[in-house]
C-alpha cells in the first residue's frame, strides 16, 4: 500500500491512498483525514486504506490524478524525528571531511539524535539556506514510521512496529556543525528541517520486491544535484545496524509513543466517567 | 488563563479550563477538544477560551471538580521539546560532577538540545527506572509552549509567540551520559520521557503576579524528593538566557512550527479545488 499526503491548507494536510503506479490517488476515509489520524488508530484504519488500495489497482476506482507538485511530506509533522547513523562508511567520511576522531563504539552503539519534527518538508519545497556560510548539504536516507513501539522492545520483536517506510533528505549546515559539537550537546541549529519523498509505503510491499529484509531496504537510492548524479548505492548491504537494531537502541528507555491514555485501570474508569459521551469524535481514538 | 488536559482514555487528552484556583474547570468549546487543537487554531480559539475561564472565576459556571489524578501533561504529546541550560550554575555543577569541561561559549551560547517529544508524563505518572544502575536524576524546569514561530525571530520579537508557561521535570539517566556524550551527538538514551505540572498559564497571568517579566518566570521554584526539600530557587534572577534569547537561538535555522501549509498562492489555489468543501472538519484548521 502507498499513501501520500496532499497539501489542502491544513497542517496535517489530506491523506491520499495512491495506487500502485503513484499516477492518481484517492482520499483516505472520512474517519482518518490524515496519516496521523490513521497511525492513531492503525489497527482500524489499515484494512480500510488497504480495501481502497486493492480498489484502485483494480481498477474499480478511477481515483484522482496526482500532481506531485501538491503533495507535502506525507507526515507533515510528526511527533519524533530520530536520525541514526547505520551506514559506517558515511560517518567515516564525514567525520574525515571534518577532521573529527571515530568514536570507538562506532561498530556496536550507534549514533543518533533527535531532530525536529515539527516542519518536516515536501518533495517540492525549497531548501531554504539563509546565509551561504551555513554551508547546506543534503544526504539521502531511509525511514520508517513506527507505531507505538513499547519501552525495551528488542530488534526481534520490532518488526511488528514498523507501519511505512519512507525516502528522505537531511539537509545539514555543514558548517555549523563543529561549534555546535565542541559544546557537547549534539546537533540543533546545524540540522534545518528534513524534506520528504512523496510516498510512504508498507513494508509488506517493498517485501513484494525483494526489497525489504532483516530490517532493511535492499533497494537502490540514487541521489541527484539537479542533473548530476552525485551518490548511487544498494541500501541493503552496508546498512550496518538494521531499523530492528536502531529501533532497539532508541526505545532501550523511552516508549513511542502512547500518549495521554488513562496509564492506570482506575485512572481509565475515572477519566472516562467525566467524559461525556459522543462529545467529540475526534477526542476519542480507537483501541490498539 | 489556566489550562489543564484530562486523561479521557485518548491519546491527546481533553482541554479543561480551570478556574484560577485550580479546583474546578469546564471542557473547553467542541471545536478545541485538546489543546493542540486549540494551538493550531490560537488566534480563534484563545478568546473562546478566555471567555470560559472569566465566568468559571465570575463564578457564572460552577465547572467539575478537577482530580489532579486524572491530569495528564497539559500536552500530552507536542511536536518538537527543546530543553535548554539557561542556568549556568546549574551548567557548571552538572559538569563539574561528571569531570566535564565547561564549554568555551557558556555565557554568549545556549546549550539546547531536542528531546523526545512523544510521549510526555503527567504529573502523577510513575517515572520508571527499569535499571537503577542508570542512576535517575530529577531537574526543575520552566517551560513555554510557542505558537507559529517564523525562521529568524529575533529575541525582540519572540515575545508574541510565547503562548502559555508550565513547569516541568526534566529527567535525566546521569549514569548513561558520559558514554553518550563521547559519541559526540549529545543526549538520547539518558533522556527519558519528561514529565510536566498540571497547568498551563498564559503569560498575562504570570504577569499580574509580577511573575512574568523580560522573557522570565519570576517566581519560587521549589522542587521536593518525597517531603524533602532539595531545590529552592527565583527563578527569574539567574536566568542567563531569556527565553526570548532561546527561542531566538533555536529558530536561527528553522521555523516552529507551519506544518503543511500550501506553501504558495499557486499551491493553495490548486490544492483547495481538489479537496471537496465540508469533507472534513478536523483537516480544516482556521486561519492564523
Amino acid at each position: 500500500m502507498k499513501l501520500a499526503t496532499l497539501r489542502n491548507g491544513s497542517r496535517d494536510g489530506r491523506l491520499l491512498v495512491v495506487r500502485k503506479d503513484g499516477l492518481a490517488g484517492a482520499p483516505s476515509p472520512e474517519a482518518w483525514p490524515t496519516l496521523q489520524r490513521a497511525l492513531d488508530d492503525w489497527l482500524a484504519a489499515e484494512p480500510a486504506l488497504r480495501l481502497l488500495s486493492s480498489e484502485l489497482d483494480a481498477g474499480l476506482q478511477d481515483g484522482t490524478p496526482i500532481d506531485p507538485l501538491r503533495l507535502g511530506a506525507p507526515l507533515p509533522r510528526a511527533y519524533e524525528w530520530v536520525d541514526g547513523s547505520a551506514y559506517l562508511n558515511h560517518v567515516r567520511l564525514v567525520r574525515r571531511a571534518r577532521g573529527a576522531a571515530l568514536p570507538p563504539t562506532l561498530e556496536t552503539d550507534p549514533l543518533i539524535y533527535q531532530g525536529g519534527s515539527g516542519d518536516l518538508l515536501g518533495p517540492h519545497d525549497a531548501i531554504e539556506l539563509h546565509d551561504p556560510a551555513w554551508g547546506l548539504d543534503f544526504e539521502a536516507e531511509v525511514a520508517v514510521v513506527l507505531g507505538d513501539t513499547p519501552l525495551g522492545v528488542t530488534a526481534a520483536g520490532a518488526a511488528r512496529h514498523v507501519q511505512l517506510v519512507m525516502l528522505a533528505n537531511d539537509c545539514t549546515l555543514r558548517n555549523l556543525i563543529p561549534d555546535e559539537l565542541a559544546k557537547g550537546f549534539g546537533f540543533f541549529r546545524s540540522k534545518p528541517a528534513t524534506a520528504f519523498a512523496p510516498f510512504a509505503v508498507t513494508p509488506d510491499e517493498l517485501e513484494a520486491a525483494g526489497a525489504w529484509r532483516d530490517g532493511r531496504f535492499w533497494g537502490r537510492v540514487r541521489s541527484r544535484y539537479n542533473d548530476q548524479v552525485v551518490g548511487d548505492c544498494e541500501a541493503g548491504p552496508e546498512m550496518h545496524f538494521s531499523f530492528f537494531d536502531l529501533i532497539a537502541h532508541i526505545a532501550g528507555t523511552r516508549r513511542f509513543t502512547e500518549a495521554a491514555r488513562c496509564r492506570t485501570p482506575s485512572q481509565a474508569a475515572a477519566c472516562h466517567a467525566w467524559q461525556k459521551p459522543g462529545r467529540s469524535r475526534s477526542s476519542k481514538v480507537g483501541p490498539r
